[in-house]
């Protein structure tokens, strides 16, 4: 064990602080399981004052990011700072300057995923990102090499902890949105601004990467439906939980038909209660993969959190000392992928909850605006709610398009019965 | 894409068939992934007139396994012949002439793990056995290397899906065990000698894998408790279901504590249906994995079968293509375990199911056995039942000792109101 491996890790934040833990707790571990002697040689961040409660020799710490980046000494950098920049011009130029990166960063890897890309295979070094995607869980390694053999025809899961932690309460407790989110940001589960992970933007970047590795294309953010949770009030979870058997999950779709077309989409999910998404709980997050060889197979465990990330952190870490020259392969390298399904062209079930004045004649305006659509109604429920002039009625689709349903939406808001915006969420 | 990577498979059964049928309708995905040629040179099996169902070209089947063993065109060989022997020696002999091995062959790991690894060592070969345990679930690879960061605290999950096939129809029908699996048998899900997988034996030989993988200890199947699910009655079903709200599943349970002291056995479990595992039915298996870092993870999928079993034994091909002189890890190399422990020292709450005579002062010597042996009992419900004489009482007790819980069983057997053997399951 004569060669050593240096490490220079750029961003000393929570997820920093629990990869410093990780190297110090199982470090002989590591050492053992490459067999190369690892040091964590410098920890560059602005902030090197604060107490972050694991031991580290100052003379690691560096407020100069070049003490990483220009040290020849150092094999691979670990990307912890987040966001754009600086964060991308760290990783292209510790790339040019041949070192091997790992990184948490799915912001930037869903942005910039083709530049970064393109840096590593010119440069002849790997960037690995387990940790960006499902924290913990072992999720992209499995999707690109476990199920190498398939042709992936369906990614679809739970992939915000934050979200699925507020909905969880939700349902336990009954109670709103707000008041669970203020519970969530006093417990450290959500940001002091939420708002990425409740209107499904990190949900959303995370699915460009599981697309990527999946079906071999890239698609932007601005070109699929990505939809939060904010709108979800207690009364949708109550029914569908007592009257569908079913729990609201915030879900990323990926899939690819026969024909070469993708349906991406994010957006709150009625998932049943018999299925293994629907015991995905709290912080949790599971993701579904199916192969045309495999068939359906499901990850599950820790979707962030200080240590999990780091255990897929240094994870990546040590299968690139283990292999410094691996020829990888980021997800197929040609996609069948041909075209991408407008989301107005989508076809599922839907719940619609109507907000509406309980008078004679509403049912009528309604089936008949649902009718016209060539939309046919499963289910109708209305249910009594005391001091208020306007009862929730719940309704139930068969299979719609998504368009006509977002034009009975239209026409059925119009209706001056109805008090408030109508609520769809679709089903599995 | 000049070179050309050259299989070789042996053993031309159902897993085999499978793998050819994957490298015939994914071969161009495959290509691309390796960035070479891919071919299957050589089939060899006794019978090479059946007809599979998949296109060969006659020239590449042969019934001399030296067709394989001696070509020096041939990188990686297949081994799908199962069992000992001849399997282990065309492993050795193919890893002694430089060729890497796919194997999906677990009883012929769980025996000769050493032998086989060493070998695979001293010859500068790869091993590759994702097939193994689990099926078609990128299962070893998430444990070796996605939690590498990790010491492995446990492993445990259902990994037999015939028996899991068994108790979810039982459950599901309320039937016999001996009813469900002629059934099982008819649909293909169980073998016509089913012994290995109903009496624990595969789950046995997988698990033994897992921990060589997990805690870096080899132990011998003579060395740990082995308990099948053929005593499993649909009353022990019915009165967990709907008393205990648990079900049963037959688990394989292997766990390293502080001490460095390992608790590995198989044995029918039950499980709370609020826990993961409780959703898993039919033939699919899931493994739960604890590390030290990322807390817990769950793989789920199909554990058995033609096509998800070959997508794994060609995401191991692939994976040796991509990288042939890759420095593997086979689990950490120095263990944590310093011990085994003795089944008898095990403690676990145990559901009992004594069938006895419905008369007074019963309850009153069964509950004087169990606490002179220091077991405290939770709950006890007695069912009346037609037709009989005997009734069962079920129970069910607080943390007892393993060995308590035996010497109760003795004794309690031994009375005479007591009419059939006493059935126990451990709680999860």
């Amino acid at each position: 064990m004569e060669e050593t491996i240096n490490l220079g890790l750029i961003g000393f934040g929570t997820i920093g602080s629990g990869v410093v833990a990780t190297l110090d707790k199982n470090m002989h571990l590591i050492e053992d399981k490459v067999q190369k002697k690892v040091k964590l040689k410098k920890i560059v961040d602005l902030d090197i004052t604060t107490d972050r409660g694991v031991d580290v020799d100052p003379e690691v710490l560096s407020t100069n990011v070049d003490d990483i980046l220009e040290d020849d000494e150092i094999d691979i950098i670990i990307e912890l700072v987040g966001g754009y920049q600086p964060a991308l011009n760290f990783i292209l130029k510790a790339m040019e300057n041949g070192k091997h990166v790992v990184t948490a960063n799915k912001a930037l890897l869903a942005k910039h995923w083709q530049e970064i890309i393109d840096c590593a295979l010119k440069n002849h070094v790997r960037i690995c990102f387990e940790a960006s995607v499902g924290g913990g869980i072992p999720l992209l390694a499995p999707l690109n090499d476990g199920l190498a053999a398939n042709n992936i025809e369906t990614v679809y899961g739970i992939i915000n902890g934050t979200a699925n932690y507020i909905l969880t309460k939700m349902d336990d407790a009954g109670l709103d949105f707000d008041v669970v989110l203020k519970e969530a940001q006093l417990m450290g589960y959500a940001e002091q601004d939420p708002t990425f992970d409740i209107e499904g933007h990190d949900t959303a970047q995370k699915l460009i990467i599981l697309s990527i590795l999946g079906f071999g294309v890239y698609v932007s953010q601005k070109n699929f439906h990505v939809e939060g949770i904010t709108k979800i009030k207690p009364d949708d979870i109550k029914f569908a939980r007592e009257e569908l058997n079913s729990v609201v999950k915030l879900l990323a779709i990926a899939q690819v038909d026969e024909d070469g077309e993708l349906e991406i989409r994010v957006h709150p999910t009625l998932v049943p209660q018999t299925h293994l998404l629907a015991s995905v709980n709290d912080v949790f997050n599971a993701v579904y993969i199916v192969g045309d060889i495999v068939g359906p197979v499901l990850m599950y465990g820790q979707g962030a959190g200080m240590m999990p990330t780091a255990s897929a952190v240094v994870a990546d870490c040590i299968d690139i000392m283990q292999d410094m020259d691996s020829s990888v392969a980021y997800g197929p390298s040609k996609s069948r992928v041909k075209k991408i399904k407008d989301m107005s062209n989508v076809e599922s079930k839907y719940y619609l909850r109507i907000t509406a004045l309980d008078k004679p004649g509403v049912l009528h305006s309604l089936s008949g605006i649902l009718s016209d659509l060539n939309i046919s109604i499963e289910s109708v429920s209305q249910r009594k709610v005391d001091q208020t002039d306007a009862v929730p009625i719940f309704m139930v689709t068969h299979h719609a398009l998504e368009k006509n349903v977002q034009k009975a939406i239209e026409l059925i808001d119009k209706l001056d019965f109805v008090k408030e915006e109508t609520m769809i969420i679709r089903l599995l």
